[in-house]
């Protein structure tokens, strides 16, 4: 692991790594918070997923989670969001696939199974390495992310449900196997079976009998992708039937922008302090 | 004034606007938060001057102030840092001078003159604007900034005292007619005689008899620059010898980042909003 950056922040360390990726056979990159507390003692890790055409950079420069953090001694752990780099195959022109689109699958079709194994990065290989370099308690972790990344926490959560304590999401992609920007990525990376598809797709997790203790969602009522992409009501029915315990908060007047997330983000970040403390 | 963009954020408006500069002979951009107070009342208006390189963006992406804003009540103005634009002269590949480095003076000498009127424009052009269309409070203004900004609002305030109830800083050029970053600048935008600096200079400035209330200035003690540059202890004298109430904290580990900005943020919005409401 290599330290790009390390600056001090709201008593601890804002910093940027970066590590040969085996999953993604790429160098790669993320930010983490290192909250003071993590000066005496092991601290609990929270996952932020970030979504289309971001990097570890956006949530890191625009997401104000590092008060709250430091207050709540948490470490908050930002990974990219596709591996990237001349090697790896990419539609340059197409923000919803490729670089910045990873949408936290294994691919299965070729050219990108190589390197789009953003679901093993993330729930593998990076956990490994948070665990080796930072004061980190590993049996307490949360996962949280936005839109594309929203998709990704719920569904890994889902499918890790003894790993996480708590899981939430600003805006997400609930039903990526029919929303207009997620279907052909899964196309290219899954391939036409859609059957394949169901494992990576909350709505469909939830209805394969896959449960989680419980989600708390943040969706803007004025974002443009509302009923075009999230339709949060999909996710609202899937919990319903299943009895999951949702708390599904429409916030008037916000968008799909950092300025909607910053805004709750101390309210995640409490959410799964609070879990995390059991 | 044209609106780029508006996004709610913590209850309010952050907005991004521009116009057509008569003192920059040129279009320019800003970024304006309005509280959620706004709605019913006119609200005290803090100024945000950037550092060397910024545009209105890099605090309102990074600076963490909005929460804060909304609770306390404050609009908070963030003006570019010169004038842009291909009919402006510039030096591409210097960073300390031209474009993002106007350095809140009115550029004398050609070819700049013509553009280079940051000072009118962040004292006279923008605050007439601002009173114009947005709902603020005139009467009540703070003023802070960093590095180069910090520099800008100091010396302002200094020049304006009855305007402004409160000034603070975050690592300032404290004697820019001395410090390597800012004497070629200070040559190309004024001339060679350094009488004529003098008026930009906050040390020159107390010395030749400007005061105003009291400073909050905060300073990295991991500052790349604390030495070379910024040097607060200049102001410390300055402000000792004149009985200007100056309280300069040292912040240890703390460098010259946006991470050091927001992490004292809070601070400085209280510190304005506390004199504001007098």
């Amino acid at each position: 692991m290599k330290t790009i950056s390390a600056s001090k922040s709201h008593g601890g360390v804002q910093g940027v790594y970066s590590h040969g990726s085996n999953a993604c056979a790429c160098e790669m990159m993320f930010a983490v918070f290192t909250p003071p507390q993590a000066r005496e003692t092991a601290c609990p890790v929270v996952w932020f997923l970030s979504g289309l055409t971001c990097t570890h950079a956006n949530v890191m420069d625009k997401g104000e989670y590092r008060q709250m953090a430091a207050e709540l001694g948490l470490i908050v752990v930002c990974p990219d969001t596709s591996p990237r780099g001349a090697e790896v195959p990419d539609e340059q022109d197409n923000w919803q696939f490729g670089s910045g689109a990873g949408f936290y699958v294994d691919a299965t079709r070729e050219p990108y199974a190589r390197n789009y194994r953003m679901y093993s990065y993330v729930t593998e290989e990076l956990p490994a390495l948070i665990a080796r370099e930072f004061p980190a308690d590993m049996t307490r972790q949360a996962i949280f992310g936005h839109s594309m990344g929203g998709h990704g926490a719920l569904t890994i959560a889902l499918k890790n449900p003894e790993r996480f304590k708590s899981c939430s999401a600003f805006a997400p992609i609930v039903q990526p196997s029919t929303a207009g920007w997620s279907r052909p990525a899964f196309e290219k990376y899954l391939g036409p079976s859609e059957s394949n598809w169901r494992s990576y797709d909350t709505t469909l997790l939830i209805e394969d009998g896959k449960r989680f203790a419980g989600f708390l969602v943040d969706q803007g009522a004025a974002d443009g992708f509302l009923k075009d992409g999230l339709q949060p009501w999909l996710l609202e029915e899937a919990c319903s039937k299943a009895g999951i315990d949702l708390t599904l908060r429409m916030q008037e007047g916000y968008d799909h922008s950092y300025n909607f997330i910053s805004t709750f983000m101390d309210d995640h970040l409490k959410w799964h302090a609070e879990r995390l403390a059991k």
